[in-house]
């Protein structure tokens, strides 16, 4: 079977597309390597910024979508795609896995990104918990509290004087003795009376039961070690996209994303890219669910066209 | 009392951008000229494409929406804004109403845009029960039927071959002898064996209790009418954006829309735009509640800087 559009992942961006996509009466099949859908959403304990449904949980809401699709008759496989390719003469993509070969005029990618992580004990244990990689999407659940941000780019300053509008403290934790940072969100940092910036150190150590109590930082110029009492760490050291199997077929941005805009289309014709792998500013499930759409918009367009 | 950002709309784009807003701390207002938020929203008998809410009625999704943006505490004013002019000094926006005067940092445009109608009996009667201006919305529930397309643009062409591809039969109904769609979308349509044009006609009168079951249409060129049996009328004559209050402060596309990306960045600074009233491809739920949150991102942005 030739699908019209296949769509790899199922986090927000591959769920919509799919939505769109059976709704649109095209031939339409999922393949997620994971055993749930959902993506990232899964591992976030609450999500308050999904318009429509306050405070749902992350996990519940990725079982929301997926029946969603479901209930609309959406074909999924459990399976992971190894390899990309094109067979132009047909204008159809081949994609490989262990096991089978599938075949479709058009492909979404739809495998989202990852935030880098530290790899210090206790971040995975209290991630959730305290540890975030996400100031916008978990800020506001830290009201009044302390909490550090780790990072020296534009997204930690942000981060740092998104938190310092609702929290009592803000440490601001970079390895260098500079931020790369753009000049005046460094000068708003400085006039924030709340904001402490912390020079040189590195995060040894996320510490708590259940919740985050204290980190444990190290100062790499003397080799101090002390600890912060807070109740929040936001990491901040970037994020890589989930884009291995196309690293050859696509021309990547400097950060490793697909370059596309919001209409999906990338420079192969019949592949296209949504949600959190391409280049885009925000990376919210509000932001994915819209790549969803237009994507499939943008595969229709194609189909009527080739 | 000047708030850091006054969003003019309320429907998916305005109530997301205040989600957004509030979650960063940001001081927020909306100014809402109608007495119920929502939007298009409210006049959409069945939402089936947003994810997690599927069948969900529109107004009900409406109502939703502006519950979880006051459960966050944001602030509603009911009132029209007529004027919105810059204090650049101050670098102020002024927005001016029957009564009183508001100032703010920035201002989100989220006043959304409305569907051109044909303006023939029984076109408001039926709406939502048979009469759609959105075959991306709608078209699913008509799977197996007969439908009618009102248009000849680029967005009829589209319309009708999707609803071509679930629905049994489908007219193409065209005021005059030729398309203006893409001509790769006309030869699609020919070759659609339940697609018919027909030519130089318009609709006079759209028939049925409660739901859609027959129009009436008359040929231009030889006046004789006929009554078509059919189960939904899809009107594709156009849209217009509701930007009375913005026609000289920017910048406006060829067809009356906001020209912004979707950062919502408007020419003027502090001024942004969210939602349909931008120039976008898709303009559906899930693409506003994406740009509520892009904007909100802009906004933050704007305001670290200046």
């Amino acid at each position: 079977m030739i699908y019209d559009v296949i769509i790899i992942g199922s986090g927000p961006a591959g769920l919509t597309a799919a939505i769109y996509a059976v709704r649109a009466q095209l031939s339409v099949l999922v393949l997620e390597k994971e055993y749930m859908s959902g993506g990232q959403m899964l591992n976030t304990y609450e999500v308050d910024n999904y318009p429509g449904l306050p405070g749902i949980g992350g996990f519940e809401l990725g079982v929301k979508f997926r029946e969603h699709a479901e209930k609309l008759g959406v074909k999924f496989i459990n399976i992971e795609v190894r390899h990309i390719s094109e067979n132009a003469a047909e204008h159809l993509w081949v994609l490989n896995t262990s096991s089978e070969e599938f075949r479709a005029r058009t492909v979404v990618l739809a495998m989202g990104a990852k935030y880098s992580m530290l790899g210090v004990p206790g971040e995975k244990e209290l991630a959730g918990m305290g540890v975030s990689y996400c100031a916008t999407c978990d800020g506001a659940f830290f009201k009044g509290g302390t909490v550090a941000v780790v990072g020296g780019g534009d997204v930690a300053a942000e981060d740092a004087l998104f938190l310092a509008r609702g929290c009592e403290k803000v440490y601001l934790i970079h390895r260098r003795d500079e931020l790369r940072a753009a000049r005046l969100l460094q000068e708003q940092l400085k006039a924030c009376k709340n904001v402490e910036i912390i020079w040189d150190s590195e995060v040894m150590e996320i510490c708590g039961d259940d919740q985050v109590e204290s980190i444990r930082i190290r100062n790499k110029k003397d080799g101090s070690e002390q600890s912060l009492d807070l109740n929040g760490v936001f990491i901040a050291v970037g994020t890589r996209p989930n884009t291995e199997i196309v690293t050859k077929l696509l021309q990547l941005d400097k950060n490793g994303y697909i370059s596309a805009s919001e209409d999906g289309i990338t420079e192969k014709p019949g592949l296209f890219a949504a949600g959190d792998i391409r280049t885009k500013r925000l990376r919210q499930i509000v932001t994915a669910v819209s790549d969803g759409a237009n994507v499939i918009s943008s595969v229709e367009a194609y189909l009527n066209r080739v």
